[in-house]
């Protein structure tokens, strides 16, 4: 006995499906570039995708799902942990990784506008601290715990003092100040980060 | 020939009147911790201050121009030049400082709230910049300046970059990850800062 197709559900259906969805997380990172996370609607969100707005409701419940969604997804892909054998070269290479990722235009405006929803809102708080942080901080607890097994670093060393005194530098410089860094300034910054994480 | 007192201003009219531009400065800070520029309306400060929507507009045009007037206000007030005779002790006088800031439940919602409007919006970056960044540049480039003449510091050291290492860890600690300082957090960043600017 073969199953009858559904009705309504032509061929390709499934693929338009996921088309209308991509659609709609590409609408709501632009979305939130453009307006941030307080003024955007799923009226806005619609319109920018090119569908209705029940088809967005059929998927999300609320924009505030939909963002914890995306960011919950950005969570996921994770971040390469770099192991070149020297602290100076893996500091380097997390340094390169994060200066685009935060030079990304999307990034820069949409990771700032969430953080201060953050300050508001918990559950934003905790998916973002997913998203941005724990990727992170595993990557840098790595590297710190490879470097101390190599005797480049002190025992005892602490990786959350690590992830500051590495990230906090090149965030300040291109989330607060915002001007364009000059050349060969994350090497710079690899070698200060270095000399910071041996002065404890 | 004696003036006679206007109409409709009785003694202490002056005084009122201040009283009145002071709670509605209050209350646009208390809006903006509380619900952010975006969402920020005249009537609600008006409502939070106790007086009538006219008397804010008499005041200020619009809550742009409210904003870049607190934000003005807080630039002028300056910061006190640390200038102890060491490095270290300028460095880490400046981060008590700024530790102090950051931690104010006040500040540490609105400034992220105006950097994300700053974003998108000129006129609000550079009254940010200005409130931020130019007083904190003075008195960074001072100490590095004073350093480099006692020899603490090689020459043609760059005051932007110094900037970055001295408050970048902290603004991303308290800032970003939003976790307490561990006992004795703020005389290590002094230690480690120090390392890093010598480490060109």
């Amino acid at each position: 006995m073969s199953t009858p197709p559904p009705r309504r559900a032509p061929a390709g259906a499934a693929v338009l499906r996921e088309d209308v969805t991509e659609a709609i997380r590409a609408a709501v990172f632009e979305e939130l570039a453009a307006v941030g996370f307080a003024r955007m609607s799923i009226e806005g969100i619609a319109r920018r995708a090119g569908v209705g707005k029940t088809a967005v409701y059929r998927r999300w419940k609320s924009k505030l799902s939909l963002v914890l969604d995306l960011v919950g997804a950005v969570a996921e892909q994770g971040m390469p942990a770099p192991a070149t054998g020297s602290l100076h070269d893996d500091v380097r290479a997390l340094l390169e990784v994060a200066a685009q990722a935060l030079r990304h235009p999307v990034a820069s405006r949409v990771v700032p506008d969430l953080l201060v929803e953050a300050a508001r809102n918990p559950e934003i708080a905790d998916a973002l601290r997913a998203a941005l942080l724990d990727g992170r901080q595993g990557v840098v607890a790595r590297i710190v715990h490879e470097a101390v097994a190599r005797g480049e670093l002190p025992e005892g060393s602490d990786p959350a003092r690590a992830l500051d005194l590495v990230l906090g530098p090149l965030y300040w410089r291109l989330a607060v100040v915002r001007t364009e860094l000059p050349e060969g300034y994350v090497d710079g910054l690899a070698r200060a980060a270095v000399a910071a994480l041996r002065a404890v």
